[in-house]
C-alpha cells in the first residue's frame, strides 16, 4: 500500500519505530508492534508499527531516525506492507517457551537488539525470561561472543593482557585503584576500563575522574597503556558491547540482572584480556550472601572464561560492610591515593595486594602477594598512579587533601555505647545518595567507627559530606530515619533484624546493577 | 529541581511519559524509566522519564496527554523531582522473583496498568512471568476481580443472564449466531459479546456486521437485549475490561497468552453472566491439543467460576478441522443464517445445538439439546435472528445470498486420488487471511471436502474468495505452497508429518489469540 510520509522531528535513541492509523493498519493486516517494510526511492527499511488512533489514515509517520535511513523528509509516496516476523522474535518466543538457544540463535537476538530491530516489550521478555529459566553455560558463551561481535575490540598486542573485575555492591570499594598502578608497576600491561555509578555511591570512573579525565578514546587509551602499562579509564563510551547497554536499560526497572556473566565477559574480552581475577564480595551487604552462591558464581565464571580463551581466577572477598571509610567520588580518591602513599585503612590495602597477588600469581609469578606489597612498600605503585594520571591528562603531583570535597558536613553519633554489630550496606548507599553521590563528586560519608568498634555515646558513627546544604539536610534526615550503623553489646541484645511487612511504609531496597 | 515546560503534539495512547536531556536526569538522579514527580500550579503528577541525549538541558519535554494532565502548554516553570518506585513495580519484581502475589498486590498492578503508570518493559515482564510460574487459582480471582473493577459494568436486571465463550482457535467457528438467538428463543437473555479477530480469519463480531451493526453503545444494548433477549455486539469498545486490551496489546508480538482465564471471565463478570457454557475445541487444529490440558482448563474455568460467582460448564468440542465450510466474515454469516433456517453443514448444527443444551440444562431444564432442536426445527430461532439483527440495525429479512462475497474466486483441485487424512489449520488460516479477511468481509475460503471424506484426482478441495484479484492471487499461490488439506488413502502412507528445523525457511507459526 502506498502512503504519504510525515516526519517528526524526534529521535527514538535509535529505534526503528512508525506510527501508523489504526484503521490503515487494519487495512495491512498490521496490528501493534508487527513489522512493516518499507521501499522508497530503492531503499528499503524494515521497522516496528506503533498504531494511533488520532493520526490522519493514508499517512505514515517516522521518527527522525528511520526518516533518515529511508531518506524521506516529508510527503514521499512509501511502499509500506506487512512483513514476516524477525527469526529473532522468533527465537525470543521460543525462550519464553523455555527451549535453550543456541549459538546462532542467540546471534539473531543480539544483533537485531543492537539494530534496534527489537522493541521494549520483546527485550523485556527476553530478559525475563532469561532471570527465570536461568542460561545455560553454552547461552552465556554465546552471548558474550555475540556481544563482543557486535562491538569494538581493543588492541594491545599478541602479549599478556591482565584484567580485574568486580561484581560490585561493596560501597567505598575503591580497590581497581590502588591494583591497576600495582600491577602495571610490576612491568604488566592492565587496561581497566571501569563503569560509572548507576544505583551506587560511586563507579571506579567516578573517583578517578576526580584525578584526571577518563572519558578518552580508544587511541587515546592505547597511547596510554603503551606509555605507562596501565589506564583507569571509563568503558561506557567505548561501544565495548554495545548490546549490553541496550539489555541494562531495560533490566534497570525490573531490578534483574540475569546476564551478569555475558556482560562482564564481553568486555574483558573485548579489551583482549588473557587473564582475570573477579572479585566476588561475600556477605550479608553484598549482592551474594552466602558462600555456596559465591563458589557456584565463581566456577560458572572460571567455566566461561575457558571458553572464551580468558584464564580467570576468582577472589571471594568479606562483604560485610563497606570497604575503606570514605564512601564518595572524590573521598575514595583520597582514601585510594593514600593507600598507594602508604596511610591507608588496613581491609583497603589487604583487598589490594590480595587481589593483585593473585593476578601475579596467575601469569606465573611466585609469591604474588608479596611482590604487590613490594609495589607498594617502594612507592612504585604509587609513582606508577602519578604517571597514570598525568598519561590521562591529570595532575601528577597531586595530594590527597587537594581533591576537593563537599564544603557542606557534619558528624552523626552513638546514641548509646556498644560494638558495631552490623553496618547496612543499603542504609549507606542511601544517605550517601541523598547527600549528593554519584553526581556530586565531593558528597559522601566518611565512617569513623568499623564492625567490631566499641563505640561510646556521643562518639562519631561517621560524616556526612554534601556540596550543597539543602542535600546535606536531607541526608541527615534520612541517616536518622535507616541508622545505617547498628550498635550493641552482645548480638544476643539485638535478635530482631527486620519486620516484615515493613512497620512503616515499603521496603525500597534499591537494585544494584553496577558492576 | 525546577525546569522549562516544552509540549510535544504527540500522543502516546495515555501512556505518562516524559522527555529528559540526560544529563538534567542526571543532576536529579533519575534513570531512564525512573519516575519523576511533577508539580505545576498546586497541579502534582507522576510520569515516566525517558531520556534523551539531544534533548536541551534545564527542559523537560511533555507528550500531550501529560502536558494536558498537568495544565501546561509549554514554557512554564515546572518542578521535578525523582518519585519513589510505584507499589506496583515492587509487586511485578516480587512476581520476577516467583513470589504468589496477594489480591491487593495484584490490585495495584492492574490499577496501574490501566492509569498507564507502568511501562510497556514492566507490563511485559510482568506478563512473561506470569507465562512462565504460571498463575494460582488465588491469583486468576485477584485478576479477573480487579479486571472488574476497573472497568464498566453491564446491569440486566437480577435474573438469570447466560452466556456462551469459546476460547477459539477453530477456522469457521460461527456457533454464536446459531446459539445466541436459539437460547433468546426459549426465552432466556443471552447478551452476548464477542471480539473482532485479530490473527484468525473473522471474529463473531466481524461476522455478524455483515449482517447488522455491532458497534453498539451500552444504552442501545440494553434497549436491544430488552427487546429480544439477546444481543451479537462487539465488546471491544465498552470498557468492560480495560486492563484486558492493555494485557493484549503487550502479549501480542510475544506470542503468549498467560492471562487467558482472568481475560475471559472478568468480561462475563461484567456482563453480569450468571450461567456460562465455555467451549474448548480440543485437537491437533486447535489451541489445546489434548484431551488432558482440556480437562485441566475445564476444571480451572469452573472453580474460577465457582469464586466468582458464575455457575460454569465447560464443552470440550471437536477441534481437528475447520467447523463447516465458510470461513471468513461473509461466507460464515451465510452458512450461519443458512443453519437458521435448516440448511446447514452437520457439524455446524450439532455443535450449537449440543452447547445450546449444556446451557439449557445448566439453567435447570431436562433434555436441553432436545428443547435447542425444537427452537431451530420450528424455526423461532431463525425468526428470533431477524429480531435481533432488526434490533442491531440490520435487514431482518436478509437472505444468505444477499450478503456479498468476493466476486474474484477460484477452486483449488487434488493434484492426485486419496482420503482427506488431516486439514491444517494453520495453512487454512494464512491463505484466507491472504485472501484479505479478516478486514475484506468478502474474502475467505468455502471447504468442498471435510476429514474422511474420499477425493478423485482434479476434486475441488476448496475455493477462495477475495475482492481483489491480486489477493486472489497472493492466496492461491500459498495455498500451492502449504498445501492445507492433505490426501491420502492410508494414514501409513504420509508417516512424515513436518520437519524440522524446516525444508524451506522458518516454522512460521502465526498467534492465535483471539478469544
Amino acid at each position: 500500500m502506498e502512503l504519504i510520509a510525515g516526519v517528526l522531528n524526534i529521535t527514538t535513541g535509535g529505534k526503528r519505530i512508525v506510527i501508523l492509523n489504526d484503521e490503515t493498519a487494519a487495512m495491512l493486516g498490521v496490528h501493534s508492534s508487527d513489522r512493516v517494510k518499507l521501499s522508497y526511492g530503492g531503499k528499503k527499511v524494515i521497522a516496528i508499527a506503533n498504531l494511533a488512533a488520532d493520526f490522519p489514515a493514508d499517512r505514515i509517520w517516522f521518527y527522525t531516525e528511520i526518516a533518515q535511513a529511508l531518506g524521506v523528509t516529508g510527503n514521499e509516496n512509501v511502499d509500506v506492507q506487512l512483513a514476516p516476523m524477525p527469526e529473532s522474535l522468533g527465537n525470543v518466543r521460543a525462550k519464553l517457551r523455555g527451549q535453550r538457544l543456541r549459538d546462532h540463535e542467540i546471534t539473531t537476538i543480539v544483533k537485531d537488539v543492537v539494530e534496534q530491530h527489537l522493541s521494549d516489550i520483546e527485550i523485556s521478555a527476553f530478559l525475563t525470561a532469561l532471570k527465570i529459566y536461568g542460561l545455560s553455560m553454552a547461552e552465556n558463551e554465546a552471548l558474550s561472543r555475540a556481544m563482543v561481535e557486535t562491538g569494538m575490540h581493543m588492541n594491545f598486542g599478541e602479549g599478556t593482557i591482565l584484567d580485574k573485575h568486580s561484581i560490585g555492591g561493596i560501597p567505598g570499594d575503591k580497590t581497581s585503584m590502588i591494583l591497576v598502578p600495582i600491577v602495571a608497576a610490576a612491568g604488566f600491561t592492565i587496561p581497566k576500563t571501569s563503569s560509572r555509578a548507576i544505583t551506587s555511591p560511586a563507579g571506579t570512573a567516578d573517583r578517578v575522574e576526580t584525578l584526571c579525565p577518563v572519558n578518552l578514546e580508544i587511541g587515546e587509551i592505547q597511547r596510554v597503556v603503551k606509555k605507562t602499562g596501565g589506564c583507569l579509564v571509563w568503558g561506557g563510551a567505548l561501544d565495548l558491547a554495545p548490546a549490553d547497554d541496550l539489555f541494562i536499560r531495560v533490566e534497570y526497572p525490573l531490578g534483574i540482572d540475569p546476564m551478569l556473566l555475558p556482560s562482564i565477559m564481553s568486555k574483558k574480552k573485548a579489551m583482549g584480556a588473557t587473564h582475570l581475577v573477579v572479585d566476588i564480595p561475600t556477605g550479608m551487604g553484598a549482592k551474594i550472601k552466602t558462600p555456596t552462591e559465591a563458589y557456584s558464581l565463581a566456577a560458572d565464571f572460571v567455566h566461561l572464561g575457558n571458553h572464551l580463551g580468558i584464564n580467570v581466577h576468582c577472589a571471594l572477598t568479606f562483604g560485610e560492610q563497606p570497604l575503606g571509610c570514605g564512601i564518595g567520588p572524590a573521598l575514595e580518591a583520597r582514601e585510594a591515593l593514600n593507600t598507594l602513599m602508604g596511610k591507608g585503612p588496613v581491609d583497603v590495602h589487604d583487598k589490594a595486594v590480595s587481589i593483585a597477588g593473585m593476578l601475579f600469581e596467575l601469569v606465573g609469578k611466585k609469591n604474588g602477594r608479596q611482590l604487590a606489597e613490594e609495589m607498594l612498600h617502594t612507592r612504585k605503585a604509587e609513582c606508577k598512579m602519578r604517571q597514570i594520571i598525568e598519561a590521562q591528562g591529570g595532575n601528577p603531583n597531586v595530594k590527597p587533601e587537594d581533591i576537593p570535597v563537599g564544603p557542606e558536613h557534619a558528624e552523626v553519633r552513638a546514641k548509646g555505647k556498644g560494638r558495631v554489630l552490623w553496618i547496612k550496606t543499603e542504609g549507606i548507599v542511601q544517605v550517601a545518595r541523598a547527600a549528593g553521590t554519584p553526581k556530586e563528586a565531593g558528597a559522601g560519608i566518611m565512617l569513623h567507627t568499623k564492625l567490631g568498634d566499641a563505640v561510646a555515646k556521643g562518639d562519631v558513627l561517621f560524616e556526612v559530606y554534601a556540596e550543597r546544604a539543602s542535600k546535606l539536610q536531607s541526608a541527615l534526615a534520612l541517616a536518622e530515619k535507616l541508622e545505617p550503623v547498628v550498635l550493641s553489646r552482645k548480638p544476643e541484645e539485638r535478635m530482631l533484624l527486620d519486620q516484615y511487612p515493613a512497620k512503616t511504609g515499603k521496603h525500597e531496597k534499591s537494585f544494584m546493577l553496577d558492576r
